[in-house]
């Protein structure tokens, strides 16, 4: 215990100091009870397993060029930004990756985040508001439905895929200003979202579009350069894309990418940019080489995307239930919550780290494995997969 | 442009897709008209300016000892944490920070998120709900207005530094659960929050109370272990406290430090941890070493504030009209926005760099410098940075 000496001594408490956080307990129970209790596993730096779990997509993480970059950065710029982004955090690293984020993507601008969860935050609390309706898929990733509710804008959340259902929201919605929020690749199935007709929805009923290409970038579209300029959208007036850079990037950090103005309404308004300290240079150095890399060897993003299909296509040929893998993302559908777990686990022993995605990390309830494909596996690498996958199946996981 | 090949053609646009962000050039045309337009100035690796506007307090984001554990954690564990902190993100690094925060403050458990900003929008979201009260400090930092607005609590902002307000709002409330939520140092002038007076007014009524002690961590406190330590708060049962391991740390990242079962909930809840991908390990390395040179190093703490005094006589005896520093951030008025950032361009021409502070980045509508103590300024240094700052104020900015 401290020493709380000179200060004045808390008034004799009327309400034990132990039973305001007693309500915790209750809820620890209660998801106990529902298997849904979370276990930090600290891995070590020599852990020899097979990683299925990780968004390391293209293996860039622990490239030597990769994190040599972000000990380069650190050495000559300093272990943190400083401050704001506005203040003493831009450096010109920072610059050069947002000029180089845009080039890549072929969008006007870029602006770099500490992270992708506060890149969404910015774009959609900036881009709507008040005075605005947001049309969103029902699946989609809960950094963006965090920006949805900061917005304070009039939300709809409308049936998974289904830009009909979108178009709908969009035409009978109450403020004529209007923005659609999607996922470009959701992340619990790794699914596509149908970009091309959501931008018609859009342009139809004069809406902007924020589309989350974090699971897209680095892995789909020509040499990796996502869904979003896959579908020819990038450089387009009234499309925002938002991306990370800690998956297939293999740092840390998020950007938003768009035309200027947009950008720059950002630099000017932007909570979660402007009283956030700015990206460290070690990640915004490690970004930058992967980006570099990643134009380099453009087959590194095909190569996923094999991978991928390839593992589908061995675990259903074993009786599984996955998803269709429209990117690196492949869901294997569990009987219920510990089912789940206890695969994983299973998994762990055999030297394969596979993810368990439970309520409520899931949008429909169902618990699943979620494997991700990397562009480093070895073909040795997926039968140890397929193997420790299979053979550790709980009775009832076969369709 | 792109070539989306093989994509249906978007509808026939019935509103001209340049119109959807037209708004913003109106709003620009606003901001630039009040003279709130933001630049991005990105900062070379070899500037010689004295950094007045950072939050590097003790100097350690470019002490070689932080840096090279910035780079040798990068090296040794790879650029990204890869996942969220319950999938891959974790590390054993990660698991030594937490355990070493902890150790440091007098906590009985930490749990480090990606930064200070979603630390706290992690610990308001988890602890309180529609079905609470929050009561805050009406110029806490933008991190904790998200985290207020994200909460759906019921949110009355009292009067600054006002326990009795506090109190009063805590009394009159509609919910019985409830959260004082404050700044332990506000961010703008520096001042600190009457920490043990606010604790009397929770314990009294039953509330529990969330400290972001961001400037007071490596600042205040025995041997820099913060405003809630000095006021004998961090064990406490209804305590929690967040920092940041982007100021006087030097790093990236943030954290959250209370009892065990508040640390518990968090990782099984709090939504900017689960759906965020882990802090870089160099991030995660830095803050570690930063965090053991406090420890061997304590008189740094005492040397900011020092430094923060020193600075604050002269600027008064040359007529400014300044805040009272209780910790590292001294502010220093100016007559109006343009006059504030016309004022620190001319310091930077002198080789100063200081922060400044307009609407909507402050809680009161006045500008102002914002000039931050380092431990590691040399008295040549400061007689610079008085000199600049002095030399060059408007004529109307003397008390
Ligand atoms: C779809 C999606 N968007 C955003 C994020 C957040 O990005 P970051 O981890 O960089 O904060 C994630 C995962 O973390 C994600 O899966
Ligand atoms: C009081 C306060 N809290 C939280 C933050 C956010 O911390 P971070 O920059 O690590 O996100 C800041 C500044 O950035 C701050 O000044």
């Amino acid at each position: 215990m401290n020493d709380p000496a000179g200060q004045p001594e808390p008034a004799d408490p009327t309400h034990p100091a132990e039973h305001v956080f007693a309500w915790l307990d209750d809820e620890a129970e209660r998801r106990s009870q529902a298997g849904l209790v979370r276990r930090l596993r600290p891995r070590s730096a020599t852990a020899e397993e097979i990683d299925l779990a990780g968004n390391d997509y293209l293996g860039l993480a622990r490239d030597k060029r990769v994190t040599s970059a972000a000990a380069a950065a650190a050495l000559r710029w300093g272990a943190g930004a400083t401050g704001s982004r506005l203040v003493t955090g831009t450096t010109e690293l920072h610059a050069e990756l947002e000029h180089a984020l845009a080039r890549f993507c072929g969008a006007e601008a870029a602006l770099v985040f500490s992270s992708g969860f506060t890149a969404n935050l910015g774009a959609i609390t900036t881009l709507s508001g008040r005075e605005s309706a947001i049309v969103t898929d029902n699946y989609i990733h809960a950094s963006l439905i965090e920006g949805c509710r900061l917005s304070r804008a009039d939300v709809a959340a409308v049936a998974h895929s289904d830009p009909e259902a979108v178009a709908h929201a969009l035409r009978t919605r109450r403020h004529s200003r209007a923005m659609v929020v999607t996922d470009s690749v959701f992340s619990v199935d790794g699914d596509k979202a149908p970009l091309p007709e959501l931008s018609a929805a859009c342009r139809e009923h004069g809406a902007g579009m924020i589309v989350d290409d974090a699971h897209g970038i680095g892995v789909l579209g020509e040499g990796g350069r996502g869904a979003v300029h896959e579908a020819g959208l990038t450089a387009e007036p009234d499309v925002v894309t938002t991306i990370t850079l800690s998956k297939a990037l293999g740092a840390q950090g998020g950007a938003v990418l768009g035309p200027r103005r947009v950008i720059r309404h950002l630099v000017d308004t932007a909570r979660s940019f402007i009283f956030d300290t700015g990206l460290a240079p070690s990640s915004a150095g490690a970004a930058l080489a992967a980006l570099g890399i990643l134009r380099d060897e453009p087959q590194r993003a095909t190569r996923v995307l094999d991978v991928a299909a390839e593992l589908v296509t061995r675990l259903r040929a074993a009786g599984l239930s996955t998803s269709d893998p429209d990117a690196a993302v492949v869901s294997v559908h569990a009987p219920s919550p510990e089912h789940a777990v206890a695969w994983a686990t299973r998994c762990a022993e055999k030297g394969v780290r596979v993810g368990c995605f439970r309520p409520p990390s899931v949008p429909d309830g169902v618990s699943r494995l979620r494997l991700t494909a990397r562009a480093d596996l070895t073909s040795t690498d997926l039968d140890a997969c397929v193997d420790a996958i299979t053979m550790t199946a709980p009775q009832d996981a076969a369709s």
